[in-house]
């Protein structure tokens, strides 16, 4: 319930804008444009290109029988296999380009049209293709990847099973070799123990990935993947059950559904043995000893997945934005002014309120995102080796994980609040609302949970990417925590340092920089977020610390201290968000596109803070009247971005025909 | 990002709950199940019975091809009429049993089924039964009432245009009366004045309520309603053209279509002409003057699908809630303790924030619903005739209005969240919450877009129903509220002593009653809602007046402070939430009962107060020690609540056969 109680209408009459020198900028559709799109501006072109070639898949989703339509999904992604787009990310020799940052750039693109289409091509080429990329070794990609790439041979990723989403360490599919054929022998031991809701199973897939205990010579080493034949000739392979899961909310050009297996055997080689192999007598050998560190390792190459997916939620928010500032254009309802005509939705100040704050923040995360895709191009094209690499994929993992959690979020939050602020036009299915809300659903609970998500980039803060973390389950974080002095975990987090660097740079010293600096500069912005983020770490070290000492149970102490767990998280990856943004202004030239980023940086800064007033007042950060301050610089704020608020969505760059909604938004411009 | 920075853990430790005497209630579910079923207890369990007799229906909405399964709503909807279940509110001589009290109770069970059946329920007997009964007279109720009442005669409710849902006096379609041969002739105009998203118009209808601009010897009347037969043997009527609105996201069993017409003549009968009537020479009359009072009038009389809508968001929630409670009994992920089992889901202090808070709000707004549909009960009863009747429906209109609005949104936010809390399990189709997210998608836009209706409630508390209020419009309202002394208007609200009235109930005298009081006494809570209420609708008065005096423009004026108007609707209906709740408990004598119901009082009361916070402390009511204290509390009471969870959902008495998910839920108990 944020209102402003003071009279701004009043203050804005004694001190408008134009007194204090702000001129309304004129936004360059086309330069904003080619800034969102970067580097990868002709990749992004090509995929959008190919989206409006094939707009009429949006249609046999709603038209055609669920087979069919998984048909039709299939060929069209194999289509697109063939133009060389879905696997710019493998190896040129292999079908690829080499290039993972086209590579996400694509898929990001991509997610703009049919959800179905863009699932199944994660699930063939960065699911499927990327374990046997990553995982696998020479023999491997020469064998399949080439065949993958070109979708001649579909597969799977089979991993979550019936029993276990989140904890996937715990899996209990086995993989036990059999020295006396060189065979691995894989079984699923029980019904809660089949693996499920594993894309391209139910109907198109040949081959899959399948994660399992190995064991040889009776000892157990943790959870491996093999390459697993499921079907041959359209049927399962012996030894091999498949049922359909059925239908879903959404997604349901994909077939998902689960495995069993049966005693099914499969060669030594078919294990993939980039981390750990097996000898022909069944001697086990790793480059790593620790069986977790091991299993995280292999799990960390498969980060690009996570990456899609906060990608992919970010674009079905701007599809949903783009509907309904254009709607928001030309829909009039009521008359406010005592004239004639009735209203534009967007001249509605609560309509601003709704609308606008999710736009800036889908600038903010879309910045935030390109940050996570250049570091893991970085990694990616990086020598695998040495502590350095191995210190960045895993801050690259925490920050995947975070900006999946919080792109994907941010897209279920803004196709709702888009849909209602479409009214009942927004429900008809002509329009894309309602497969964006069906098919995006899952997004906050596929390729990792969003809470358990938040808890990892908590811990990894906490633990400060220490590197027997990947032992610490909660409980043991929790002891580890415990055992260390508060400052420490502060210090760790780096956030410490950069705050009083913030601080020298406002007004008003240690103790009043954030009274005295002004509400449009960024540093007092950044330094509000990462005052936050610190406090929050510090705290639940703190309460770890005091639980422990208590002698409470870990599990009691962890539980009770868990929403505060992962609001510190939420409050770091926002910092790096905002950070994101920031840096992207800095990069300007000072001119009217960099006024117009600006307005949307401050507004995206201020409705973060003002949104957790309560936190920063409560922490003695904020003064009541600078908070009522804050609503109203927002409401300022709403009111110059109203005018710029189509060419905003338009340099997001949706594709036209992926609008669908033509009474909604009217004919291309 | 709530979290309490503090060291609760040793708080706890200090002052342990049983050192406060407080004894962990048992609580009874037949008890409680009585106390929410209340004095329609009979009609419910009847409802709960037809539900399980017709499950199948969830099956069929998933597995019929579009056509097939509104034939098989249709033909459910058809049967149940015959058991007269549908049409409780009808007269007794027209197939009803004069009890609108059990007809919203009745509708409000029937919403744990598949929503299809319910709004096809909601078109045939309320909306187009509703206004045959109250807008129509004895001819109207003896030719076609018991015809309704029985499902032999299907209608439509043709108010909405595609050019007009929530601005509806300016609606366009005409009816302009011709005294030589005595009929009306209704007319679409354009394209955008065609009926439009009308249920039962696609495929059943043979008759529609129409809504139009009357004109009688060149003099226009405002809004009237005419029956209009639409299809005859199952062809549209001459002069109707009718088109289908195609694939929805939801609700897909009932045939929303388009209506247009060509000069379509009708009897001078045709008029439901209980508040106007036209004689046969063209002569218009009425009992109220004012052409917009009129209208209002008659749509005040179809308050009742507003107060069912929010009442099918609730049982909407339930079935959700009880799906995510069940589950998270069940499963288990993860090992926080350190020994060999993992974890139950609802033992995480994360789950717990994020699903019990929910639960507590149902409960509260199944008491707040109670009070609407006893008030409507109550009014409908009375002779309606009077000031006090005139008042008492006014009052209930707006209260109505903002039962639904936060009904429904409630009901969008729970099945989100539970969904979520089940993961990749709750994304298949197979559990209800595919379907529960798809159709009740809608339910915060039609009976009224959920944001105009909140407007609706602040412009009836900034007015105090003046008599006139049906001629305002916002643009009249601004100046209305403007030429007004703040006080005037505050003094009108009634909250105002009320207000005065708790705060001598409070230790701490005026000045310091928030600080002193109980963390867990009801008047606090009560006073606290009591003082946002107060304060946010002065706050709305003070800058309207503000606005106009500098002399900007109404419009500009209102838009400005949109986001402060509706707020402070907000504020009033959660006040007149927790206020039904609170009495609720107090009805109860001493005991478990009392208690098991006192900690979700408690605890809905406090996270409304913490969700609030910024606002609190903004305005001096709350220090930043008291919010973290609050903060704490609500940590304390979740432990609290979480061992009764599955109890406090079985007592709401959701259909086993209605969860479906028999994998998430297991067995019956």
């Amino acid at each position: 319930m944020a209102t402003d109680t003071q009279q701004p209408e009043a203050r804005e009459a004694q001190h408008g804008d134009a007194a204090r020198g702000y001129e309304q900028p004129v936004l360059d559709v086309a330069a904003m444009r080619a800034l969102l799109d970067g580097r990868y501006a002709d990749v992004r072109d090509t995929v959008r290109g190919q989206l409006s070639d094939h707009a009429d898949i949006l249609e046999d989703a709603e038209t055609l029988d669920r087979d069919a339509y998984r048909d039709r999904v299939r060929d069209l992604v194999v289509e697109m296999a063939a133009t060389g787009q879905t696997a710019l990310g493998f190896p040129s020799q292999h079908g690829g380009a080499d290039d993972v940052g086209a590579s996400v750039a694509a898929f990001q693109t991509l997610a703009y049209g049919d959800l179905s289409v863009l699932v199944k091509v994660g699930v063939q080429f960065g699911l499927f293709g990327g374990a046997v990329h990553q995982l696998g070794t020479a023999r491997h990609h020469e064998r399949h990847l080439s065949d993958v790439a070109a979708g001649r041979l579909l597969g799977c990723f089979a991993m979550t099973e019936t029993g276990h989403g989140s904890n996937v360490a715990a899996l209990e599919t086995r993989a036990v070799y059999d020295p006396a054929t060189e065979e691995f022998v894989v079984t699923t031991p029980h019904d809660g123990a089949s693996k499920d809701y594993i894309g391209n199973a139910a109907r198109h897939g040949e081959m899959a990935v399948v994660f399992a205990q190995l064991e040889t010579a009776g000892e157990e080493h943790g959870v491996h993947a093999l390459l697993v034949p499921i079907r041959v000739d359209g049927e399962p392979a012996p030894g091999v059950r498949i049922a359909d899961d059925g239908l879903k909310m959404g997604l349901n050009g994909v077939d998902n559904g689960k495995l069993w297996f049966d005693d099914v055997r499969v060669p030594r080689e078919a294990l993939l043995n980039r981390f750990a192999d097996v000898a022909p007598d069944g001697t086990y050998s790793s480059p790593i000893d620790n069986p977790n560190r091991r299993f995280f390792t292999m799990l960390g190459t498969l980060v690009q997945g996570r990456v899609c997916v906060g990608a992919a939620g970010l674009s079905a928010a701007e599809v949903a934005l783009t509907i309904a500032v254009k709607y928001a254009e030309r829909r009039r309802q009521f008359d406010t002014g005592g004239d004639e005509q009735e209203d534009l939705l967007l001249d509605y100040g609560m309509h601003q309120r709704r609308l606008l704050p999710l736009l800036a923040r889908t600038y903010a995360m879309r910045f935030a995102q390109d940050v996570v895709a250049e570091r893991l191009h970085e990694v990616t094209t990086k020598d695998a080796a040495g502590e350095d690499v191995d210190l960045l994929r895993r801050q690259l993992e925490t920050r995947a994980a975070g900006t999946k959690a919080l792109g994907t979020w941010h897209g279920t939050r803004t196709i709702q609040e888009c849909r209602e602020a479409c009214g009942g036009a927004g429900y008809l299915a002509v329009n894309r609302f309602a497969a964006l809300k069906a098919d995006t659903d899952v997004f906050t609970t596929f390729e990792g949970d969003n809470h358990v998500l938040l808890q990892l980039v908590a811990k990894q803060l906490l633990t400060d990417y220490s590197s027997d973390f990947e032992d610490l389950d909660q409980f043991g974080m929790v002891r580890f925590v415990a055992e260390l002095a508060v400052e420490t975990v502060l210090e760790n987090t780096a956030v410490h340092k950069l705050l009083e660097r913030v601080r020298d740079l406002l007004p008003g010293g240690d103790d009043r920089w954030d009274q005295e600096a002004g509400l449009l500069d960024p540093e007092y912005h950044l330094a509000m977020y990462r005052f936050r983020e610190e406090h929050m770490i510090g705290g639940v070290a703190r309460r770890l610390k005091r639980g422990i000492d208590r002698g409470m149970k870990p599990g009691d102490v962890f539980s009770r201290v868990q929403d505060h767990v992962i609001a510190a998280a939420r409050a770091h990856m926002e910092r790096l968000v905002l950070e994101a943004f920031v840096a992207k202004v800095a990069e300007l030239p000072e001119g009217d596109l960099r006024t117009a980023l600006t307005l949307l940086c401050d507004l995206h800064a201020l409705t973060g803070i003002e949104a957790d007033r309560g936190w920063f007042m409560e922490h003695g950060r904020m003064s009541s009247q600078r908070s009522k301050a804050i609503s109203r610089e927002v409401g300022s704020l709403l009111r110059k971005v109203r005018p710029l608020a189509l060419d905003y969505v338009d340099a997001l760059g949706v594709p036209h025909a992926m609008l669908r909604s033509p009474e909604l938004v009217g004919p291309v411009a």
